[in-house]
């Protein structure tokens, strides 16, 4: 157990990051601490989720995955130990754990404060440390006693009907690709599918971003398995003016 | 060989990056994965192949370079894999290694598909396992059969004439500084060289940033060994109203 | 001596991080090659000095630490290597090393430059590969002669008087935090403090981010130790309109 990734809020700009980098290879001068990300928006716990749930599957076993976004530091939330049956994962009790925890058997431990810690950066003071030491060995005293009911988001599933399924915008990537929260499982194969967003309408699915002709947004399955809607080297968000939380209707004929 | 480096267009927010990572991490565990740079503006594979022609050589030999700016991913365009004497390149064939094929003598393999893998997401299902099984030793069953005529990008060359050369600005770079395409050789010394840009005229060559003085643009020899317009802490890009495109003009008196 | 942190003001976008992170595994393969933060604003040195204050102290003992931010590049300014008890520092002598300075006994020596460099780029010709010489061994033989006079930038310190204290914001972090120069020391505890910044006053401290109620501005103590004022879940930047240079004012009642 040696991978630690890092994915926050505190972009790369302040010195917040190498201070948990530090941190970490004080603890463990053999970890490999892997940046994830830092460019989470700031306090957006539900986009951290989104993120995290889309990389920590194609980590190897043992890797501790590491998440500060973290709006109630210092507050009453706790940190959190979280174990599955592959990996370690270490943040605050906040919700960001929502989709591990939808997907995985697992464990929720309490981290104790140690004594001395400032009130503001448990990235730096909680989680770097407890995270470099879990990526030595798995390490009961580390943490307190268990969690039996930690925070969920609210992580919206798409409304299923007989003849029609809704679901919504859950993120927008970088190429401006909106990914809805309807997986590839929910569209019905061999029939005519007929997708509505923001008053557009897409028939049928494309197979690959560069059978999407013509700058029109088309449909597909994205690598997360589920339905995405893009534009082919261009951006669907800035065509449709669509963000995260618009409806996405699924219908066949 | 065992440093792999990655430039690609996913930005850091999305966790697409991480998720290469992680699979680089499963095949070859003692990797040691460098970020190059993330931040290729989306699908500009001109822009990748000039940052990717800055850095490859300084690196080691051994290392194995991956480029992935891929608008035709999932469609007919062939993955790569690039064996120079010194390097391993993996990526798409479209374009983003037209610097390293005209500079190094060089065989090139086509990349067949695994069976079952996402048709948008080719960075963490084909060039990293790739890259990381390359990483730990020349494989060639990874790949499949040579390919004969890579896509080459119109890596424009300066028109050398008489008396004088016209080229073009190729590159901004983050401080606004004019990178052009035309290589220090092209500049007779022991003559009074003149520049001009957007109607802007430079009488001969600043030794360094520092004597450009009053933050009046100047012409000088950079890291890459090109002719670069810039502005001593200062932005050429901005006081020049200049771009990517943009003609430079050389002559001597 | 293994580990070297990376701080430039080169953003991630243009190779020339990738090119010296090349150039110091060529050197020494094991080197771990952490980034610390490539976004410091061009040029602006005083907020590197600031940032990397923020870091170093992080790592373990035997850390080299590489800033290079560097207007002067290929001027008169000295390139640099500070030797504290714990740490290698190595980048230009333009006051990038102020507070590691002032806060450590240190020795500085000034570092010849090779034979055949550009004259625009030290960050991989000249800092890279004397950073990577010094993680394997500390090598007398890589630099020049003491420097007894390094540059030391006017780092402000607050006015403090018999009934106030008069600082100013020196760095406003990525969630808008404002930080300014006002260690907890000079906070005289058990008294009623009042602050004002902006004309905005602030009666109290609150010991966290969470305790900061009403998306009102408030006052802690922040990680570096810090007085820092701050919305719970906002921006006091844009709040307060606020920005580096700004006077903070402190008194008790």
């Amino acid at each position: 157990m040696s991978i630690i990734t890092l994915c926050t809020d505190f972009g790369t700009q302040d010195g917040y990051v190498a201070s948990m980098k530090g941190v970490i290879l004080g603890i463990n001068p053999s970890a490999n601490v892997t940046d994830a990300t830092h460019d989470i928006p700031p306090h957006d716990v539900l986009f951290a989720a989104f993120v995290l749930n889309g990389y920590y599957r194609s980590f190897p076993k043992g890797t501790v995955h590491v998440a500060v976004v973290d709006p109630g530091v210092g507050g009453r939330r706790l940190g959190m130990v979280v174990k599955t049956k592959e990996y370690v994962f270490v943040g605050p009790d906040n919700g960001v754990f929502s989709n591990v925890l939808m997907d995985n058997p697992a464990q929720c431990y309490a981290i104790g404060l140690p004594g001395n810690i400032s009130r503001t950066f448990h990235g730096r003071d909680v989680f770097a440390p407890v995270a470099a030491r879990m990526s030595v060995r798995w390490d009961r005293s580390v943490i307190g006693g268990r969690i039996k009911d930690p925070v969920m988001l609210d992580v919206r599933k798409p409304v299923v009907r007989a003849g029609d399924v809704i679901g919504e915008v859950i993120h927008v990537d970088r190429f401006g690709n909106l990914i809805s929260n309807i997986p590839s499982g929910l569209l019905k194969s061999g029939k005519n599918v007929h997708i509505v967003i923001k008053g557009y309408s897409i028939n049928g699915m494309a197979p690959t971003y560069e059978q999407c002709t013509g700058k029109r947004p088309c449909a597909l399955i994205d690598s997360f398995g589920l339905l995405e809607i893009a534009v082919n080297s261009g951006s669907a968000c800035r065509k449709l003016g669509a963000r995260a939380g618009d409806a996405v209707h699924v219908s066949w004929k």
